[in-house]
């Protein structure tokens, strides 16, 4: 089980982190992500670390890539479910996941992407995707 | 990272199985299920399993008693994003999952939940709950 699996619901894909990250598996799920936000038109992403007990510099700098990575691609990438610990950590270390938006849960994460997309709706095809004004 | 996150989005709750389940992980994921059903409410388990290569006797148990403890419960428990050489090798052994319902993918999956939920809201509240009266 060397990749970590993707979900894809509505238009956002949903990545748990569950196992020890280390480089290679870093690549792959950045590599795994992008192809999937091209392949299917995500416009969000949610990544859901509540089984991480330890948000390092390296994990930091991946969310960090994936987070630009996707921008680029138009998709907007939310870190969901943060452990209360782990967010007192990042601050301590100075990490503040600058350039990642952050939700407490899937739902609310969820509901950040839907609000996004609702809104470029609203604005009318064509719009938001060129120059994108936020 | 001794648990499986589980993710509550909507009525269901979601589980994406990436390590290699043993004994005691099992039992841990099966009562963090419960627990989670209990305490939200939940009225459906979506379990993604696309990390798998191989769905044994062991999964399958474990599987079947998810489906079995959730539908006490009142959740309906889905299977979703198993391999095609899995689904293959599953009847080749005989293990045809008789009691869990099985989806291609997470949004046919949610489908279905979805489509319960609806129903029931169709006929009205408690009726389908037998004697809750939510």
């Amino acid at each position: 089980m060397e990749r970590i699996p993707i979900l894809k619901l509505g238009g956002a894909l949903i990545v748990t982190i569950q196992v020890d990250m280390h480089d290679r598996l870093a690549v792959a799920l950045e590599e795994d992500l992008t192809a999937m936000i091209a392949r299917t038109g995500a416009r969000g992403v949610l990544i859901e670390i509540s089984a991480l007990e330890i948000v390092d510099s390296f994990i930091g700098r991946m969310l960090d890539n994936i987070a630009a990575v996707s921008r680029v691609l138009d998709a907007e990438t939310v870190v969901v479910g943060m452990r209360p610990a782990v967010a007192i950590t990042l601050v301590e270390l100075g990490l503040t996941l600058t350039g990642i938006k952050t939700a407490l849960n899937v739902e609310r994460g969820m509901a950040m992407i839907r609000a996004r997309l609702d809104e470029e709706d609203a604005q009318g095809p064509g719009s938001a995707r060129g120059h994108d004004e936020d």
